[in-house]
């Protein structure tokens, strides 16, 4: 197929390769020309306006890092949508908000596009490897036509149903339960370092019995260290991301108590210079909140 | 080792019985006498009252239910503690609150006994396995006295420091963490129901993603189903842990915002008489909220 | 002065006389032209188009229901800003985002424009009476020369300073703070209820002793009657002010948790079709919580 | 009468005085004897045991600090009910828990006495004054007996039923209801401060229009200042009593998701080392939370 790739960060990067190496046309377009460029051995074709990935492409994939990014590409450029043929589809594969993938489908359908979401789960090796976990949502069709690409790109599809805002409901879902085990986590490590318990020591018990996830044992050991600085996933970005869930949740009249927790912890972080740090840092906050840290 | 043994529960009966296996002399004694009658046949010496299985014991094993039952037992029969001779040694197994583990260390220490509290994650077939992960804590030598114990009931043990109390403190943080992970999931199934997503899809997405772990998959198929009926742990014990985990977090003056919206909505549970059910129907009050149930 | 005076709702209708009637040139315009019409014999001049009343205006007011009407009149009106004098005030009155006020502000001094934030404490009545109070913010000589404005409207103006958006904060956290009320006493009533206690009394006791205010004795009335049918302040209307405080809140890097308590139980009461509802409801919210109500 | 009266703090002495000064003969005790003495001008019979208090008694008042302070005088003195005569009223007019109340009344039932509890609101030169508010509840006959007492006490007496624990619930409902106001002043100042409006003014514009309570003014004064040293009221005894309200609320299952937040900042002042500063410290810990404090 014919495809265009926008957002070609540490995960979109991965995933343009991965197509271009399985044999697909890819044309490919990024902010900074050198990420694009680095695709070209893979067989990528590397283009200097956005609106140029659209020409005669069969699907369009945005990996881009959240509404503003997208808005700019697919709203703001007044070439860009028309550039699109008729018929085309794009697949918004970034973490993006419910209103602004209820938003993007609906300025696709005016101009006789389709429109999938499809955010995923994993990091950069992940993407790499073609190993995501991909939430996919749209029309059945549309999704079976893109079927293949998904295969190339993740392991495994939850197909979450026709309405494309459901796969972004279910991801913002997935990081909202990732937020709250971050953060009950730190509550309590906070106890355990009052109780004069190893934190390191505690972990070992957290990820040995009830919790033996990749989750638990990344941010934890984190928490256990009490460092935040090699950031997996910033407070800023964590923060806009429980938003986002607790955005979704209120458009569905339902009450989300604990992302409220969490969203306050962070903001904690905010105030204390820690918006670069990273999400886990609410670790820290817990300590505070026990005189442990200042 | 001579091992007085009293709590023959769906826990203590397997505890019990593979130290009687393992060649111990192992006296029992439970309220119920046919628990303690069907550990004979493994080589267990039934007694009928409790302070008979203090005589000529080197280590007294407690696994009572709560606070209540081991204060019945230590505290309020005066026969008791006499019984039990001076040098040995109570190893407290059960979920208790840390204020009741300093109250009986400080007893213990009283009477020229050592205290040790140990309490396990697992459950009843892990028990009967051998398998169960125990939390130790309690002075060196006596936890070493005691590891040749704990490796006949346990696949391993954690030790959490000389405080004995630092052992139940451990145990009720991951207790908390549990609550939070089903609140959290909880509260993630009604928006997902409500944006129209299949529960069991979303369910795999979790235990195939973020949280591939026991926890999620036994607590989140009841949330799934919306079935809370065969309880594995319920909301009248569930309230108890979590308020045991706010009363040692304020003891050591941590704030815990977690267990205080876990604890808010068991509370409406049992509004709801829910008392019996499973506290994974922490879920169903998340619908509830969400207008999703009655 | 010539005043331009947009928005003649429940509040902005009296607002306007005051100030016509004390002898001020006002030009009026309301979509509902019936409202405007009804101040002419008070001396207010109708116009039939929002530009019209910018035309020679010294002070411009609004006093509009939202952030969506607010920017209907002044961004999305080609020929609104350009119509207002250079040198002219605008006054900003109604409750507003601190967003908006700062994106207005902007727009103005854009335009050779003043810009002031002047929202207001009060309800129709007192509007009426020239009686209301009102948070003032804005460049301290801008202030002067509208203070006789505002003494026609109010009784007494609350300055802020200097930065207008420091007004509509101040107003958020008024709001915030009635809200919180508001939420504590539905709590309240229904732990009195499951006491058996008549709820009248205790809103006796609550105005009678700690609270003698006309917010607890006008809310706590709906809540001891459990009826919210007459709405002062709707749920939706309730909600999008907590949201307000909440955002502006995080803004500054505030944790706010009892906001995220108050916008969970406004949630819960849109969940169950009470959006026109008093947003007192939040005591039918704790109701239900209890088991007490459906 | 010939009342009985134990408990001369701040509240007893004044209330102990006005029913001495009315002529009823009152026999008091206090651990501290002066305290005593000081009554004797007045016509108090200081007596130096605590059952001699209850010779001949009409009516035993208590008006002591918490549930230890009136377990210790009623439960843990072997020779203090036997000497309180059969048919004699104990009015309970401390703050205890429902839990206390319930088992006094119990045991006092037990004995052939009879139990009203009454708590009450004002502070030291309220009850000089008598001008307290009461809240009573017991059996309507011993309650009418009672109310001469109550009328020499108090301003008013709120009659909240027969069971005399609903008035120690409505009482816990009532401190509630002031630790929300409190933490609810405080979260708003945290925002006003970073908003860089005068605290004070705010103060101004809260009392001055939606909360002209005392409340408000006592507890916001020390906000504003940011200094609790003077206090009325400490960490302490507040998260004491935010405790004993939430424990009331969960024994009629109602969660009281308020308390929880509260709970957190007072705890969290605890690990600040706040103890005992005036409770509205709780503004501190929320200026701490927004990185304002230390």
């Amino acid at each position: 197929m014919n495809i265009g790739f926008i957002g070609l960060g540490v995960m979109g990067s991965g995933m343009a390769r991965n197509l271009a190496r399985a044999g697909h046309q890819v044309k490919v377009y990024n902010r900074t020309r050198t990420k694009a460029e680095a695709l070209e051995p893979d067989g990528a074709i590397v283009v200097d306006r956005p609106e140029k990935v659209c020409e005669e492409a069969d699907v369009l994939i945005t990996m881009l890092a959240d509404d503003n990014a997208l808005e700019a590409v697919i709203e703001d450029d007044p070439e860009f949508l028309p550039a699109l043929p008729r018929g085309a589809i794009h697949m918004a594969m970034g973490t993006i908000s419910v209103a602004k993938s209820k938003r993007i489908e609906e300025i696709h359908l005016g101009h006789g596009h389709k429109f999938i979401a499809a955010p995923v789960l994993g990091r950069g090796d992940v993407a790499e490897a073609g190993q995501l976990a991909i939430i996919a949502a749209g029309a059945p069709d549309v999704i079976e036509t893109c079927q293949p690409l998904l295969d190339i790109m993740g392991r495994k599809t939850y197909y979450t149903g026709s309405a494309p805002y459901s796969a972004n409901t279910a991801k913002l879902c997935m990081n909202f339960m990732l937020a709250a085990a971050i953060e009950s986590l730190g509550e309590a490590f906070a106890v355990v370092r009052k109780a004069e318990i190893d934190p390191e020591l505690f972990l070992d018990l957290v990820t040995g019995t009830l919790f033996p996830t990749p989750v638990h044992k990344v941010y934890g050991d984190m928490q256990a260290r009490d460092d935040y600085t090699s950031a997996n996933f910033t407070v800023t970005l964590g923060l806009k991301d429980v938003n986002l869930a607790a955005e979704a949740a209120e458009d569905l009249n339902v009450p989300l108590p604990m992302a409220g927790v969490v969203r306050d912890q962070l903001i904690n972080a905010l105030a204390h210079e820690e918006a670069d740090q990273d999400w886990s840092v609410v670790g820290r906050v817990a300590m505070r909140n026990a005189g442990l840290a200042k």
